[in-house]
């Protein structure tokens, strides 16, 4: 028994979340992002009630809107992705939701990556690490704290920031995905910039991405060292699964952002597998848009969620399928 | 009064920590990292009587160090840094200490940094911007969360990920210190990397902080957008200084990593003036070190970091006055 608990706690986390794609025939994830103009008002009203502060009623709200959207997906996504920014605005109450929507999350058996984009060096990346992937020292024993299943992080301080986290990775089969080509417009103001080598720095960032994830490659063929890649560039998508040729891509950017299905398709390898897709807005308040609000109001934004996790499920797999990538057996 | 009220909200922070350094005479600031295996006993075992959760017990542990340190240099320094890592270990719990830090230190007149290198884009670099340095939108009003003074930020993903900051820095008198050169050994893999047109990495950053920061100029010649540059290189330092003409240095590395105080005065400018040096380690756990160590047992930690500030103080204002940098007056 001790000894199958040692294995589960050690699992390659590239492992895990490819059959947990499998498990559900999805590479989309839902990201959880909060925002409580967007909330509707019968959770906002079930919060107040016995709040003694409007933070503490705005993490109120946003667990209970989360709880609700986790209900309503995790029986057809592999994954959530909760952006820590829309919780950290309420201070200590908001990083108590933040926190117990992992918890909730995981408890319906869905992985959890925490979007944090921490970055820093030595002593304080480790700090970052144990608290969102491993443990941390008390007065007591050694405890977990936030437990996420992976995090995003940025490399701009190289690998002494990034050291810290693949280590704890290793300990606690856990995983990181690295800032690479991100989604927006201005990413091109750094991360296209050409090196005297004649290599984009996002060129540069990948090869250093593929080569600190060499030691964590799991079963799969993939390294628990993912990167994150806008879904708004295809064209340097594709050259970036050649770099990073064992690497899991994490794509923002799709709906919302401008990017469609077949955008993301070169970020997935031949046989369909290597990226999860992100969406957030789309599906978090799918109940304020066409054509999920002429079925559903607010009292059912769970649903209009639903629906719209389906509809992004079918979106993506038309495309992987247009692009002969389907994986064999879905 | 309402008049008085606006003006002061929005005084320029570049003018007013300038304003401070003047006050105290002291361009240093200390680092706030508490590490629990350095906290003294006796906080600990006080922190723990009646908490419910080691991480309450952490946090109460935490904010109880800190506020000793505050008493023993608030009229020393113009400025502490808490870096956010070593708090959000403990969760919500941490996250309540780090805010507290942030209250307590204000209420004693000091400036506060959060060191958070938070990044991200549109709305969600908006959602840090309003935690941190702005009000962020609740059931009832719009309310301060965290409310530093600046924050640190990381510009991966360009300009972006900058925008927001820079509005909410505009509008509430606050400021950035955006990474540009870090103090740490593997910075060059990315920050040091040339590119086609002959430039540094960490050059073509330093344009672009200098252009971010052209709308926040003040009226003692520097921005509230800020860089920060790494003691660890000072003939980097020096051809930065000049690119970044007017905007405030803050600067990591004295002490613990390497750093001299003859290091970090081409940081300054000619009149002594456009940089804070930080120490965290070196000053919050003096009663561990030497010659401290010799005076002031774990219960006076709080009088041996105020000897190693000023020893600091000393170190820096020797080397400006070899340097002829000494600002008139001090």
């Amino acid at each position: 028994m001790e000894n199958a608990i040692t294995m589960i706690k050690h699992d390659n986390l590239a492992d895990r979340l490819l059959d947990a794609v499998d498990d559900k025939k999805n590479p989309s994830v839902v990201g959880l992002d909060p925002r409580l103009n967007n909330i509707p008002d019968h959770l906002k009203k079930e919060a107040m009630e016995g709040s003694s502060h409007p933070f503490q009623a705005s993490g109120r709200a946003i667990l209970k809107f989360n709880k609700g959207l986790i209900d309503a997906v995790h029986d057809i996504v592999p994954a959530v992705k909760p952006q820590i920014a829309f919780y950290e605005k309420y201070g200590h109450q908001g990083v108590k939701a933040f926190i117990h929507t992992i918890e909730y999350a995981q408890k319906k058996g869905l992985m959890v990556i925490e979007d944090v984009k921490r970055n820093d060096i030595g002593s304080t990346a480790e700090a970052y690490a144990a608290a969102h992937l491993g443990e941390v020292d008390t007065m007591e024993d050694r405890k977990t704290s936030f437990d996420g299943d992976m995090v995003t992080v940025n490399a701009y301080l190289g690998y002494d920031g990034i050291e810290p986290f693949i280590d704890t990775c290793k300990e606690y089969g856990k995983g990181v995905f690295i800032l690479d080509k991100t989604s927006n417009p201005s990413s091109k103001e750094l991360q296209d910039l050409k090196t005297e080598d004649g290599k984009m720095i996002y060129e540069v960032m990948a090869e250093l991405i593929n080569q600190w994830g060499k030691d964590l490659v799991g079963e799969r063929g993939y390294s628990s060292v993912g990167a994150v890649v806008g879904a708004t560039y295809p064209e340097e998508a594709k050259k970036l699964r050649k770099i990073m040729d064992d690497n899991l891509f994490l794509v923002p950017g799709y709906g919302s952002q401008g990017g469609t299905a077949d955008d993301v398709i070169p970020c997935f390898d031949d046989h369909g597998y290597g990226a999860v897709v992100n969406s957030s807005r789309g599906i978090d308040y799918a109940y304020q848009r066409e054509p999920y609000c002429d079925s559903f109001g607010p009292e059912e934004f769970h649903k209009a969620s639903r629906e719209a996790a389906l509809d992004m499920k079918d979106d993506i797999i038309t495309s992987l399928e247009k692009g002969k990538k389907i994986p064999g057996g879905w």
